[in-house]
């Protein structure tokens, strides 16, 4: 049982290129490869690593339960939530059981805003772990727009657009440089919270980061406010130093 | 003249393990390759790339100026920090010119704190510039640690341990999850803004992150209050969910 081991393995943000060497030696170490899926949705995190996964390798797809009938204050959500995160971490502590390493690929970077988490807290008090630090899909965000987002003694701030929009103008405000994630069908609550804070004309919309069909522009000029649930609004701190 | 190209690389926080598939193919292709370190220091970025160097390479030393005898907040030390960062924009911009590929390699990620932004906004408007995104040193630290810090709608931030402590005492307690950067002398007002916050028995401390002689306890088991500049403290987000 010695060589028993959990690897949470961060991929990157979407470019199979900002894979890191680390992430390619746990892919070729590990015995079982897991990855979260929504059930009839192909792997994001599977995508981005495909060419690096041995033939013969075991794999374990984690598959998200549906629950968009379900409220997601509700009980009912969260029992289903917490059962999936219960069975998923069962399986992998099966192979873990058996001697096995696992790796659990994570698209960005498994312990910053990644479903990972879940299974490490249920898995690492029992078992050896491993974490493969990755690009955050923000990183993937910036770089893509050319975007200098933070520097010297900036605060910057990772705000989910779900906030109510008070709170998200307060935070805004109070923030040299912001991230908005999760924007979605939130943007025109953003909109207005930028504007009341005094941060729209520097706020960036983008859309598929780090994927070829990558869309960035000012979101003053999105002409209107439809956007993807991974749509994110990034807020640059830089205003021209020495 | 068409191939001129500046690329922001960012190498990692520090375990070259860490380093970017295509931070290796930019460092391929770079004519020159830049760095930044302290006058009579070596280059930390360097470091980490060492081993992808090409032997025949023209590398570019960018050598900060000392300053340790001027106050940050004074005229003369931002005098001596801008005429800095315009020299070496301008010596790159010879490279450039001669249409030269020119690399600047960055500790973590270059848009993210880094010292290539001031190089970035100079030459970006004269030149066609890609960024590589990095893993951020705060990822470093955290993935060493085996410490989930931030996950669903938490609002998660990075401080300068160098704010007053009531407002690092508010901010503390306003976020999920944070993380304080450029520890060192402040260390013991950080310690009390924690405590003031409620934060303290959550807060790791985290020295040299990514580096094999990493050292990381909880901020209430340091018994003292030194601290290098570079220390990080984590305040981890998660207190267990579904």
């Amino acid at each position: 049982m010695s060589g028993a081991k959990l690897i949470g393995v961060g991929v990157g943000p979407g470019d199979p290129e900002l894979m890191t060497l680390k992430s390619l030696r746990a892919l070729g170490e590990a015995d079982v490869i897991a990855h979260f899926a929504k059930a009839g949705n192909a792997s994001h995190s599977r995508a981005i690593a495909a060419r690096h996964l041995r033939a013969a390798v075991t794999e374990l797809p984690l598959l998200y339960p549906v629950t968009t009938e379900l409220p997601k204050c509700s009980a009912g959500y969260r029992d289903a939530i917490r059962d999936f995160y219960d069975s998923a971490a069962a399986e992998i502590a099966a192979h873990l059981d058996a001697g096995r390493v696992v790796a659990v690929i994570c698209e960005g970077d498994p312990l910053f805003y990644g479903s990972y988490m879940h299974l490490h807290v249920r898995l690492a008090p029992r078992f050896a772990t491993e974490i493969v630090a990755g690009v955050t899909g923000m990183s993937g965000c910036w770089s893509a727009a050319g975007m200098p987002i933070a520097h010297g003694d900036d605060v910057f701030t990772v705000l989910p657009a779900t906030l109510p929009e008070s709170e998200l103008t307060r935070r805004l405000a109070e923030a040299d440089a912001a991230v908005v994630m999760k924007v979605g069908r939130h943007l025109s609550k953003l909109r207005r919270a930028l504007n009341s804070s005094g941060r729209l004309d520097r706020a960036i919309y983008v859309e598929r980061g780090t994927m070829a069909d990558a869309k960035m522009i000012p979101l003053s000029a999105k002409p209107d406010d439809e956007a993807p649930y991974f749509a994110v609004v990034l807020v640059p701190g830089w205003e021209g130093r020495p």
